[in-house]
């Protein structure tokens, strides 16, 4: 049995790794950490949990019996109990953004902090587990993926490894959970139902995760365009990827689209929660599941190959893909604790 | 040209009030006040307006040429300023509760403060129009009624004034608008999307209003038990009224359907905001209008004379209706201004 | 292993009974049969479910092996088959109306048919288990209760067992699911997005239900006065009850509300799916369950007691009732399958 | 006063329609026709409306007083109905795709029937009044847009005329009204509610008059890739362009975001109806109006320009658009009766 705790448990991610943890077969909860709900019951934060358990607030020794340790802190807020984690000897999945970019010199310019601990982003594991799986086997530190990065990567790396692309356009459409717990005028009910707008147009954050992944997967960098749009759901994004090979000799050729379906299919067989699928998939479909899937189409006369991608962005886009990265650093098959919906 | 102003004018009911006067064709626009937006331009702070004004700090001499003005503060808030608005000779209509109980030993019960000002509670005038249109026409101070008192009273005041009713329950159905624009746990999209609640189960405010006004016309006091509950949409108020008439020697006499629905079309037959219909109205019909539509259906076996009442609760249920009160204190018609949808 | 057949798989409840048994631990699918959809794979109709199976037509040796096989046909439609069944050897959960009223001569007012098998109704166990879990358990033929029904006795039962009651009033509030697969102008999405109404405000047929099991507990008539309404939402129905116990010497004597909590917890202290909570639940704290959850509030101004009422109405009000059915039927512990989230 | 008439009044658009025109200040309707609902009155079928009306069979002297028709049928069964009435004297509206694409040889491809009036596509104006004022305003025949078209062109036709583009990605989301009013799995709520998806993701039929209006504004064909999304709401159309100017010698030369904007603050100053706004619109703001607002973005590292676009799919993409066109036909200002919202 594996020792967990949650730091920062009552955001939407803590929330819902609280539940999922609570079920794995495998795990044992040591400490669900908040500092907004020390000593209140999870079942009076959130009555729809069946979680017996209480907050408490965070210390070094409330963890010390844990094998890995959650930190589902804010951007530029993990990093220093990340690294004192680490000191302590804990494995650690990250869910912030804090440790995604392997370059220390992106944080000023993405997140608008300097990183003190460029040994730790050397070290860290960019949490992908259909890429990175061996490594994140070994790590002692998960960078967990951004919930965009995730439903774009794995629309985009099997293309990116086969042929040179010269734009990937990515519109991306999110449910409001994405947007995290936090009452604000853009979370008000009143503001989002019955309602649609982009935001973010140009510049958001998680281009820089993007563009770092495909450029390693490409060995060249790739061009990314990146636009988030707010849906009046609460969760699940649907990603619409453009990409365009680049041209040879003035020419666009696509190929057929059995072809770029069977790259995917190539990739990811082997995958428990992608599936490469013929009709277009909806929200519905992954809502409340780790699964990813994608659909391939291609447009030659605008020389184009289009690929959908819906996950939960709660789930494979957050905390099931922290429960799939725990599950390979300590040997369990992948799928443990995630076959139910949550 | 009547000038009017608006104070508290970017919440929701002094939002969508400005909407409605900017377009009425007898009304000047003279002060919108916020302490909160000061400065800024009504298109900046709600893009879909087109309104050409600012809003400023409220001061006695921003409203000096006000004719009428409408106040949008909390309660509790209010009464101060109307106050100094009457003192200074401006005819005022009040959005909040502070004017609608004319008993001052009321407050402190349902609204937990000390009203300083009995005498004005005396001469306020409940701005219901289809009760009180003489009184209104002559009011300095008019107190616009709540939503759902206002989708209560139209309902059950006709069979109040007939017959002798030993219970009224209220079961209100209502959008999250009238929670007001303060972002909260409880306006968070997530947690009102795909979700519905009671809440305020025994003692809403609003059911002082009910009582009050329900005694006044039945001449005795009428139990009224009153439960709201959110719905997930915007705007809107559904009230379904189960009304039961005293027993007479143990027997429930429940007239025919056709004599009952006959009392509400001799109630309203001049009325040009309630329409008393036979289908079974939704929101749809209503919303963005400031009508009122009653059904009437009669449940014999059960001793029960039902009425759905439906209304927008941010038009009929406050600015609306507000606006209705203008036209009657200045001898306009009572459509003028609100003939067309909002 | 139980083995078991659905008649009518492609339904609502029919799909989800699909999903809940695939699952089970101690069950094995035999047939799921459509009409509609005969020869086509569960994926195909439905692109979220993980069942390997596929549709065939309905023919009595399809379903030979079946120790247990639920209908889920129309009302109306259901007894001809059911009767088939059962004098094939079969156990059957009939998801109709067809067996839920014990009286024949009710079926014609009710249901608009003449009932040919007077002698199965007799035989047949209202399916509601924590009403009748020792008849469920010896039956040959369970008729499951309406979703409407299933949300109302649970809340009005304790009551009706300790005290007279003259009048209940249920006003039952919906997600659309409760309206079936079948496309209309009222289910489609513009119909009932933003939108909320009443309908069938008098007579609706669940009504029947309510008065013969309300009537049984209590050894008495009960007055019921039922209202149904839509949501625009998918799945959850809540319920709102007015109990008014009878007056004595003309006085409504209501217990303190720790009094009439206490009814409600010491009959259902041992049921797995019924929770008496101090909070008012919402519909999200019971969607994609087998929970009803129930607060109690006392009004002794109106003389009511009024109880809220919430159940996912899929789950406990159809296939999850089923399932907990068939479980008490085969030994099974209640739970059995229903533990986790559907 | 210009007399009209509706053929096909009780779809969405040509209910809409009917509003708009009921209030419009210069018209009297005529006759409304309806095959399904003929004889009933207006508000039986709409029980919001307020229009004092019934439908009749269409006949053409239903009509022969009409100044103007506006045709509502489906594709391809609108054609042979407008040559009739344009024979007969009428001029024509029609809200069907019948007449917008010039070249009768592209119908076979895209709308899958022979068209038999090569002469009226060469006479038909494409109904943008943006893109053909003064034909519109002497043509007999006006071929309404689609409503993804509208959306578009608005958006890409100020940068096809000014820069050789190749490369225009449409990335749609429109509400389900744009489905139309007859009901199907596709449109039942529990289909559409908290759900999202791509449809038609290549090939889309109105990807033609995108094609055929650009090619026309640009000198050249310009590569077109359209995906429409169907958002879980009623209402609007939130289009995302990626434009990418030809490279020249490789280099992607974006020019500075002020400066796109200025071209098309240049082309749209004097429009009524189209706004470009500096903050990203959402559907909020142009639900119920005729306006189209726009909003442009550069993102130089990708070599793209992206300008958002939204419009209320019904109006502004229909029958807003109708009226506007009808305005402009019969020497109207092109606002009469598009002030107030619908």
């Amino acid at each position: 049995v594996i020792a967990a705790s949650i730091l920062g448990a009552t955001g939407f991610t803590g929330a819902l790794l609280t539940e999922m943890l609570d079920r794995h077969p495998e795990v044992a909860l040591e400490a669900l950490t908040s500092s907004s709900y020390e000593g209140r019951r999870v079942t009076d934060v959130f009555p729809h949990s069946r979680v017996a358990a209480a907050y408490v607030a965070y210390a070094p020794d409330r963890v010390a019996g844990s094998d890995v340790v959650f930190v589902c802190y804010p951007h530029a807020e993990a990093h220093p109990v990340v690294a004192e984690l680490l000191a302590a000897g804990h494995r650690v999945v990250d869910l912030s953004a804090d440790f995604r970019l392997r370059d220390a010199s992106l944080y000023p310019k993405w997140y608008q902090f300097d990183h003190p601990r460029a040994d730790l982003l050397t070290e860290a594991v960019y949490g992908l587990p259909e890429l990175y799986p061996e490594a994140i086997a070994q790590a002692r530190l998960v960078a967990n993926p951004g919930c965009y990065p995730t439903s774009m990567l794995l629309a985009a790396l099997p293309l990116a490894r086969e042929m040179k692309l010269e734009l990937v356009v990515v519109d991306s459409k999110s449910g409001v959970s994405g947007a995290g717990r936090t009452p604000s005028d853009k979370t008000h009910f009143s503001a989002v139902h019955d309602n649609f707008r982009a935001y973010g147009e140009v510049g958001h954050r998680h281009t820089a995760e993007m563009l770092q992944e495909l450029e390693t997967a490409a060995g060249a960098s790739v061009p990314v365009s990146f636009t988030p749009h707010l849906l009046p759901l609460d969760r699940g994004i649907l990603s619409t990827l453009y990409c365009r090979p680049s041209a040879s000799q003035g020419t666009f050729e696509i190929p057929p689209e059995d072809e770029v379906r069977a790259l995917f299919v190539r990739d990811y067989s082997a995958e428990p929660f992608v599936e490469v699928v013929e009709h277009t998939p909806s929200l519905r479909e992954v809502q409340r599941t780790n699964y990813c899937r994608l659909a391939v189409r291609t447009d030659p006369a605008a020389g184009l190959i289009k690929v959908v991608s819906v996950i939960d962005n709660l789930v494979k886009g957050a905390s099931g893909q922290a429960v799939q990265n725990m599950n390979l650093m300590f040997g369990l098959p992948q799928a443990s604790g995630l076959e139910s919906v949550v």
